[in-house]
């Protein structure tokens, strides 16, 4: 279907966000005239790796952290893989256990069932009915077997918040290096490394405003960590290859503007979100909130509808870009894995809707989504007066 | 020291190429409004598909693959890194043993060495006096226990184009692998996957007027190759996390434009070479020059200037931009590595330049830069009448 984009509300922004115009004014030079490697002992060279320091310093201001503690990569699943796996090749041959949660991203769950192949062994903490992680589960489950503790920092289909800072200071206690996937908290929450107690702790640049195939590694010194990826000595061997400088750049401009954002609002974007969701759940009986009340990030509103299949409520209304948070194989739609974690009937998951809301939202957009949202519930439950929802359902045309 | 940039004559092609600006215009609309996620299911996330497969196309149809066996990488070390690591993990275990050259890039010789620590053999054939791969040697190193063979296309430092094809026709043939790194050959020479008979290839955008930060590797249908990084299923799953939308339809600009550079311009890049060396070396007695007369890039220059540091020529003149290729520790210069593993002196690689054009070099560039370059080693030689060469010099000041 073909779509005018300026009738398109984004509501997306925990899959992807814009690049911010002046993140994309600050990379410019560097596609540009600015296009010296930054390895390069000449002038092109020296302007270059001078960006990078630059860039260096303003992630790691936003995360309280210094800046020889900022490695950058190529993104969240590369720091994720960077942390879990360099941190167990690094750990003492005493330490054969890593504790996370049963609802991280395929970034951090991939790269731990490539370790618990390899002999690791893995506990997976439960999260609550809230969406939060129990903490006292999490707590139990520590030990001085554990060599990492990898929690995620805000859930990227609930939004909850996770009490990563709690965890960690236990955790480090048992002699054990925290990391958290902080990819979707950044620039959405405040992040203070010393304040999360965390030892290493990801970034992504294009959940911040910062462009794609960028991100960045928080690395506490003298925590033991082996490099991914080898080669030169980029990053202090322990990220190589030619620097993404205009990314780099991106990067730190994006930190910087997160800073301010952080300072004015989320709070904006907090009343809007809780404006959604009370105008959907007033006019859809049975309408189910899985974003957690407190300790949620504020953009973000993870809803069921009931009797429905989500991704059939979004294929009615394609000038509404959101998410179901589910996959479809083959035709057929399988429910949000998130909430399947979380112990929520599959048939309750499939009607998953995540509304994901950003810096350029208005209260507009939000008029405007409820009554797309509800016009297409209605419709589908009009068409299908006695609907059951099945597992095999053939879906909507697309 | 502050310069004039326009002053500057840029002769590190080899290092790192500017963008080309059909490359930056067509990167701008996924800088802006074209921000979505590929993996979104929605208008935004379809468009930025639509751009990932039509780059795909135009960087297969540069190397003469298919769309399908182009997985996207942030560059060229990465590319390296999940060929060789990859496909020696996916390996049958009846074969233990990987050949490669003396002369391969940190990015191919460090994951090489991290598998020869795990157990696996290394073969590491030497050049010959040219510079170029012994061919005889190669074939003589393979074996039915050979896993893998992976030898450069170019090398970075001479421009040596080495025999792939001849070596990879017969790696073959005894059930081996074959990877060849062409990150300084695509662009520079027409690449063909088929007519080097390989099974991997590794591309980086930066290398070839393309973006910093995006590479990919070619991976023929059927190798068997593990993943590097792990997560969600892009790429395949061989190359998983958000896709560097932007970085990758500038990479496939760039081949585009390649295709095109490759049917005139490598012509007139050699003659502006060749001239730089004949009137470098009729004016100075004893310069050596170390890229091989045929088999070679058109665009390279690899000379030693006689009983000199090359870094002290540069520094001299900061108005030329280029490169010795030697690395620099606390204060003292250390040779060419890859003169020295050539069996060059010591003494002798210390006195190497390289200097590589580019698309944008002119007449003139070129005989300002032999004016620099004569003029900087006279006065060299000027201030140091008995001047020998030390292994421990302090170094001009920088």
């Amino acid at each position: 279907m073909r779509i005018d984009d300026s009738n398109v509300i984004y509501l997306d922004h925990n899959a992807t966000t814009p690049v911010a115009p002046e993140v994309v004014e600050a990379m410019m030079p560097y596609l540009r005239s600015e296009f010296g490697n930054p390895s390069s002992d000449h002038v092109f060279g020296r302007r270059a790796r001078q960006a990078l320091d630059e860039a260096r310093a303003s992630v790691a201001s936003l995360i309280g952290a210094e800046p020889d503690e900022v490695i950058f990569t190529s993104g969240g699943t590369e720091a994720n893989n960077l942390a879990i796996r360099g941190s167990a090749s690094a750990a003492p041959s005493t330490r054969d256990r890593i504790v996370t949660s049963t609802v991280e991203h395929p970034a951090t769950s991939a790269p731990l069932a490539l370790l618990g192949a390899s002999g690791w062994r893995l506990t997976r903490v439960p999260v609550a009915g809230s969406g939060v992680l129990d903490l006292d589960a999490g707590l139990d489950a520590l030990g001085d077997d554990v060599a990492l503790v990898t929690v995620m920092l805000a859930q990227n289909e609930t939004g909850a918040v996770m009490p990563v800072a709690a965890l960690a200071t236990a955790a480090r206690a048992h002699g054990a290096i925290v990391h958290t996937d902080a990819a979707q908290a950044v620039g959405k929450i405040p992040v203070s490394v010393d304040d999360l107690g965390v030892d290493l702790l990801s970034i992504a640049g294009h959940k911040c405003y910062g462009p794609k195939g960028i991100g960045a590694l928080y690395v506490r010194r003298g925590t033991p960590l082996s490099p991914l990826v080898v080669g030169a000595s980029q990053e202090g061997g322990l990220r190589p290859g030619t620097e993404n400088v205009a990314g780099i750049v991106g990067l730190g401009v994006a930190a910087r503007l997160a800073m301010d954002y952080l300072e004015r609002e989320p709070a904006r974007v907090g009343r809007l979100r809780d404006k959604l969701f009370l105008a959907l759940s007033s006019r859809i009986d049975g309408m189910v909130r899985y974003t957690p009340d407190d300790d949620c990030l504020a953009n973000t509103l993870l809803v069921s509808f009931p009797g429905v299949i989500g991704a059939e409520i979004l294929d009615q209304i394609p000038n509404l870009a959101a998410s179901t948070g589910s996959a479809c194989h083959a035709g057929e739609h399988l429910p949000n894995a998130t909430l399947l974690a979380m112990g929520v009937a599959p048939q309750v998951a499939l009607g998953a809707v995540r509304l994901s809301l950003g810096r350029a939202t208005t209260s507009e957009d939000i008029d405007a989504s409820v009554e797309l949202l509800v016009g297409s519930y209605e419709a589908l439950v009009a068409a299908t007066p006695s609907r059951s929802v099945s597992h095999k359902s053939e879906g909507a045309p697309r």
